[in-house]
């Protein structure tokens, strides 16, 4: 079994606001992610992110050079945000670990329905497009995968300490077993426009921790 | 358990090649293909589809009224010859049920492999960008996840039968399962450009089954 001390060095330490935090560096953030996470970087315009976000031209190119760095800044945007919100569910003591997996599973799924199903994961939208990416985005795609398959790791880990998993899982095998199939899933609750699913994957996963 | 029969008659019949299949709608064809397989709809350019497949602009009108129609073609096309390729496995009779879905998937590694892990699922590029895809697209491409379901669904009902997997397995909610989270994996194998992906959710999927 992984320490959790070691898995906790693993992680990516959530990064504080900048001084750059302006609004108009706000908004273009937050127009970005929602253009990335409905249609993918490649069909994302910086025009309708400009007109979306309410804001000057000549405002995003005072803070990205491209829109290569600025799809690493969305990249890094969501990285923090999402790992925020897994701390969130996978830290809460108030639960046991495995219900603070499937808190985040039910969050996930109403997240999911608010948008209609039009917004999927920013993270596997790229990993699909990644032929036609920018290669500066592989390696951030793939670190962002692996942090937080540690947090969900670290979870499964205290799970099978308290007895509530089967003793003989590979922890980190299994939290890579959940990010591969729950990006399939939510690729397929996009599809469907229906949260069937993420509900037939997690109850699948779920029932194999036992 | 449910009757073989009955799923048989559910499956979608393979087409015949029909007197449209001219050499240079093949190459059409063929040259989409690998371009969606890359890249996804959005992001393939006609001209460039044209100027791999060396036909003249003509040749596609004459095939096609619209970008929106070749993209149907090619899924119909990709579906067909993946219900050929998922009947060359899962009816071959030489194999139990359970080493055909493992044949079929070592030749998936085999096939993701032989490209460098650029081409993916056409199907599953489809669905994540389904947010910006003509309206048509949706149910031609749940469909197409419907039918490759029943046809893995049929392997592991024989498989059951057999005794090679547990009894209590709901074989349809199985190939379901199955085809969400390996379509999750070919998203991680293309981002990885490596078949680790492929080879941990296959084996924990196959375990799951005894």
């Amino acid at each position: 079994m992984a320490k959790i001390v070691d898995i906790k060095k693993k992680l990516v330490p959530i990064e504080k606001k900048t001084s750059k935090s302006s609004e108009n560096y706000d908004q273009l953030i937050r127009a970005g992610l929602i253009s990335l996470t409905q249609k993918g970087f490649s069909s994302s315009g910086i025009e309708e992110i400009l007109k979306n976000a309410k804001v000057p031209k000549g405002s995003f190119y005072y803070y990205f050079k491209s829109k290569e760095e600025f799809g690493l800044a969305l990249i890094d945007s969501y990285s923090n945000y999402f790992a925020r919100k897994l701390d969130k569910f996978f830290l809460d003591e108030t639960l046991t670990p495995v219900e603070r997996l499937e808190h985040f599973i039910k969050a996930a799924r109403i997240s999911m329905a608010r948008y209609d199903f039009q917004r999927g994961c920013l993270v596997g939208n790229l990993g699909q497009e990644m032929t036609i990416l920018p290669g500066s985005f592989r390696q951030k795609l793939i670190d962002v995968f692996t942090d937080w398959q540690h947090r969900t790791e670290l979870c499964l880990v205290e799970a099978q300490k308290s007895g509530l998993i089967h003793s003989e899982i590979d922890c980190k095998t299994k939290a890579e077993f959940f990010w591969i199939g729950w990006e399939g899933a939510i690729l397929r609750a996009k599809l469907e426009r229906s949260a069937a699913p993420l509900d037939l994957f997690s109850k699948d996963f779920l029932m194999s921790l036992k």
